[in-house]
């Protein structure tokens, strides 16, 4: 592996410290979080123990009592409870298919080499003898399923905090901005930290402890690793997915009944789908990004070991530095683009707010051009980091520079779950009946939450970019094949229909958020309509049939899109063999990035052109408001047709590209061995 | 050029038979055509003169005299007289362009060889002397030349018989539907077969021209052909994308102030836009498809041709048979896919119908959703065509397939044509006073048309898939390339930078649209706040003040969108060579190739949604009507949204990927001789 900076022992210790300490950090930051109280008492008498001596505004005084805390901390009981019971059905379901699945990569390894348990000669190295397929077939499902729970596990406990932390947030609103921000920003770090410290020790774990058969065997040891990068990332594709429809069905129908039909405010609470909706945010948008950031991060480790183990070059540290720097820099670049694009501070999101005069069509369509607009320097960024890292390093540098982009994971997560916790804050905060003045507070977290989960986003399209790369040029080796020639049939009819996978699978997630979300209106319209004494908040809507109704929902419709991800892949690489196969991920990568930054991108423009139009901070946005204008309904419309864009089915894209590329890493041998059925006819 | 199945005088004598053949069939369709008179004396006197007894329906009769006829005689002038200035001041402006153009493909070409006038060792056959460069420069450009004037004569021969025959259908739908869909798909077969013919005469006098000087070097004969494409290509960009940004502004813009502000019908007259939306019509719809489709016939004669030359394999006349019977069959598909998706006769657009009952933003989501899904299919037709050609004949067979698809191009100019034409009919209508059932008439052929011209763009791209192709496959083999390997890093950027143009491309136009409308909104607004007795119809409103607005606005428009297409494939191969090209061409194939076909069939399902709506023909439909109730007006709003999609950045997205492929091509030898500046250096 060449000569190393760090003496191996050196970097045997450093590994499980930095594990240790973000771990011990995140803890930090809870403790600091759960200093506000949320018993009885109050927020007040809590602080002034700890030497806390802010006072509440003025006007949130008269509702500082025992009332209101009792019932944020009921409302926040319920989104808890909701969110538990969606994941542990989600992850029921989930865990039928992984068992089934792992049994399938045990069964389609193990077949490469006939079964045999005896010794092979290596692939990379004639010379040398390497441990059984089958052994690596064993190791590759036992890592695909440490990947899966380590996944179910980083999104669980995302979502865990998160809704520890939204009614502190709100209970903190009352002090001021900055006070709910350091709650809503400290539990975004505990994920982060946790995410990214638990996701290394695990991997650290298992290498060592694989290490102890594999020995010297480099080329085994990462291939069986990869499974790790496969479960985590089958994991973030049912959590997208499924958390992704859960959100939108629930948002989506709240807010058609309830805002537009009813003419209530959002969050109100005697809209029933609203504990849906607070719930959605959760298991969407926090556990669902969480599993996926994961398996970004277990996917480019995963690359940069596998391309490592062989590859036959030099290492040269400076340019390693340099791939990894180019990595970060391009990160950085698609942050502050997607920041201009979907942040009401630039004129793009207030051109598009502008639209609105002219009503909802002008608005849709010039948010689909700002999200079209939007992909171009993303895409040069990114061309230009594959180039240059590419120069260096080969894939490798793809790989490290895929690592450089993700080094900022745990920042990345925080501020990407600060804005679900502020938009889940506010939400406590209306349902509880607590004064405007703090749900316009965390409306302007929310706001910028919407411009962080963006970038957040960008960062997971970027680097999920070249992680998929990367592993593609590690497919492509493991599978023997010299050139991806575009000019061959075979690569180029998997190349256009790779392009459309992406569009495939978006018509099934909107279609899903649709259909979950037409359900969801039928369901609150026939409660207004039954239940006597809702409108007039007399009578209590029951929350726990729409909860029902999105989980059911999300469940059934994950179905289709997940399919269709997880055995593109399979049924190319057996019937088409492993050219067409090559040319599927090629294909679906360069569209499928295009699709996800610019549905992303348009999502946020939309929400925050709405909310630019509702906070009236300028001359210019006064003129298009108040809430309930024209142009203010019309820019509505455009929030609504984002959601499922921003949070639905662009987010999922980025699995989508990564988790073929990486399956099919995985499949290899296979593939190599027994693919191709169509063509040897 | 191996056996053939004629002797060759016989192909001499029988292509010019076949284009004068076309062009007979079309002057006769135009004699038919012209019956129907627009004189005084009205369209029964005619009528009886003819021998044709038709009478009048009833309610009719009491419009059916002189001052009727001369109205939509005055109307139709309008529109002719709107249409033919609007060309010739684009013209203007393109003529300088393509002048300049025509320079630079001299200078370029020329100077492959340094300008030399002596012979050369042929590329293909190194024991032959070719002509030199010099000639091919020249000859090239004399063909560029060529192909953009037969462009502009297609077009504007098109818009011509358009409308000519848009009153004339107006007047026949007095006797019936049956009687102006007659007249209309008629004068849309005049253009049809016109134009068909007219290309095929051109290129084959060229060819012979050229041949003349050439001799049997077959080689540089086609090369300087493609001149001829490239020429037809260019043209039709500017057709399709100023015209289309002309149409969809003054479309828009008449809609969102009559329709939504002033909640006048469409095509009111007192709607100052209204002459500029028709002029639109003719423009956009049909001169710039007219040039549009006369380039995808032109490119892919000229791709057959150039790759014919350069291939040494066998011709097996069945197997190039079986290539025509694919692309036919293909083309076949995709045009019961679009139906399937765009006529509200089926289940997909009534959906799109049915969620506007939740509003507009279900709507668009689903419109969005049934506009991805509609591409699944016609990949896949794509895609086998593309193999099973490839197998039978390689890039020649890719070559033949599009000339198969494109082989029923006179019929479907002719079913898209009508489409406009019958638009337009109503307009007239609606203009000159005339009954509502003259206006449900041309509305039920014109809901017809919006998938009959549904399927016309699904021929295009589709052909303009297997046409680019072909060119990218002759590209390659001129500029020397063997491999175009995915996985060197100078492919790859260019593979996703052009995944990325289509985007860049739909963003500027439908940015375009969206400036050009608001302008054209402002303008009808001040003339209905300014012109005493405009909304009571006793005052003129000043049309051609709109018409200027949306002439302006479109040619000043169309210059980036355009430049962004002819400058990338210079840019590209200067500084990053032929490799880099390869990838941006196939990368902006499969890429813009399903953005093209969900734009097309996303606008078409919004359209005929609420005409569905509109013609309220069954239960479910009257459900969500009549005009002007919540779910008709929520379809009105996707209605206008599709329309850039539909008819500005959808079709013209075909162009794109043809004419980088043409460009590259006819600039191969100068960017393998003198490109790649930056890898150089």
């Amino acid at each position: 592996m060449g000569a190393s900076l760090l003496p191996d022992l050196a970097t045997q210790i450093l590994i499980p410290v930095c594990g240790v300490i973000g771990i011990a950090f995140a803890l930090f930051q809870w403790v600091l979080v759960s200093s506000v109280k949320m018993s009885a008492g109050g927020g007040r008498d809590a602080a002034s123990k700890n030497g806390n001596t802010d006072y509440l505004i003025e006007e949130e005084e008269g509702v500082n009592d025992h009332s209101v805390v009792a019932k944020c901390a009921e409302i926040q009981n319920a989104i808890s409870e909701g969110s538990t019971s969606f994941l542990f059905t989600m992850y029921k379901y989930v865990g039928i298919f992984m068992v089934a699945f792992a049994v399938l990569i045990f069964v389609f390894l193990g077949s490469v080499d006939g079964f045999s348990t005896s010794h092979q000669v290596c692939t990379y190295d004639a010379t040398k003898m390497c441990k059984p397929a089958l052994a690596t077939a064993a190791f590759s499902t036992i890592s695909f399923l440490l990947g899966a729970v380590t996944s179910v596990v980083s999104g669980f406990l995302g979502m865990k905090i998160a809704t520890y932390a939204n009614a502190r947030t709100t209970l903190e609103a009352r002090k001021g901005v900055g006070k709910a921000f350091i709650v809503a920003f400290r539990s975004g770090a505990v994920m982060g930290f946790l995410l990214a410290a638990n996701g290394l020790v695990v991997l650290y774990i298992t290498i060592n402890l694989f290490k102890l058969y594999y020995g010297d065997d480099w080329g085994g040891l990462f291939e069986a690793i990869t499974g790790y990068g496969l479960g985590g990332s089958s994991m973030a594709l049912f959590g997208r997915v499924g958390g992704g429809i859960y959100t939108k069905a629930a948002d989506v129908g709240a807010d058609l009944v309830g805002k537009v039909e009813r003419n209530i405010p959002e969050d109100d609470p005697r809209n029933p789908a609203v504990i849906a909706d607070n719930v959605g945010d959760n298991v969407g948008d926090i556990a669902g990004m969480g599993s996926d950031l994961f398996g970004s991060y277990a996917e480019s480790s995963c690359a940069a070991l596998v391309v490592a183990s062989i590859s036959s070059f030099g290492i040269n540290h400076e340019q390693l530095f340099l791939c990894v720097a180019v990595g970060l820099w391009a990160g950085l670049i698609i942050g502050f683009v997607t920041e201009y694009y979907t942040s009401n501070a630039y004129s793009p999101v207030q051109d598009v707010a502008d639209s609105c005069r002219t009503g909802a069509a002008t608005n849709v369509i010039f948010g689909l051009a700002l999200g079209y607009k939007s992909v171009i320097i993303p895409i040069f960024a990114i061309a230009i980091s594959i180039f240059v890292s590419f120069s260096f390093a080969a894939m490798y540098g793809i790989a490290v520079a895929a690592l450089g982009m993700l080094s900022t994971i745990a920042t990345g997560l925080a501020i990407d779950a600060y804005g679900p916790i502020s938009d889940n804050a506010g939400g406590i905060a209306e349902m509880a009946g607590m004064s405007h003045r703090i749900r316009e507070r965390t409306d302007a977290l929310d706001a910028a939450g919407n411009t962080t989960a963006a970038i957040g986003k960008g960062f997971a399209i970027g680097s999920a970019a070249l992680v998929s790369l990367a592993l593609f040029g590690a497919f492509v080796s493991r599978a023997s094949i010299t050139t991806v020639d575009v000019l061959t049939p075979k690569v180029f009819i998997g190349l256009i229909v790779g392009a459309m996978l992406p569009y495939w699978f978006s018509a099934m997630t909107m279609k899903s958020v649709g259909s979950a979300a037409l359900k969801m209106v039928e369901e609150v319209r026939r409660q207004f309509n039954t239940i006597p004494g809702l409108m007039e908040g007399t009578a209590k809507p029951d929350y726990a049939t729409c909860v029902k109704i999105s989980t059911d929902a999300s469940i059934k419709e994950m179905i289709p899109p997940g399919a269709l991800v997880m055995l593109t892949p399979l049924i190319v690489g057996i019937f088409f063999g492993v050219e067409t196969l090559s040319g599927v991920l090629a294909g679906s990568l360069v569209s499928g990035v295009q699709i996800a930054i610019s549905a992303s991108n348009t999502g946020g423009a939309w929400d925050n052109a709405k909310k630019y139009i509702e906070a009236g901070a300028s001359d210019h946005a006064r003129s298009l408001g108040p809430k309930g204008s024209d142009p203010h309904k019309a820019a509505v419309i455009g929030d609504t047709i984002g959601d499922p864009l921003k949070d639905t089915s662009g987010p999922s894209l980025n699995i989508l590209i990564k988790l073929m590329a990486v399956e099919s890493l995985v499949f290899a041998p296979f593939f190599a061995t027994h693919g191709g059925l169509l063509f040897k006819i």
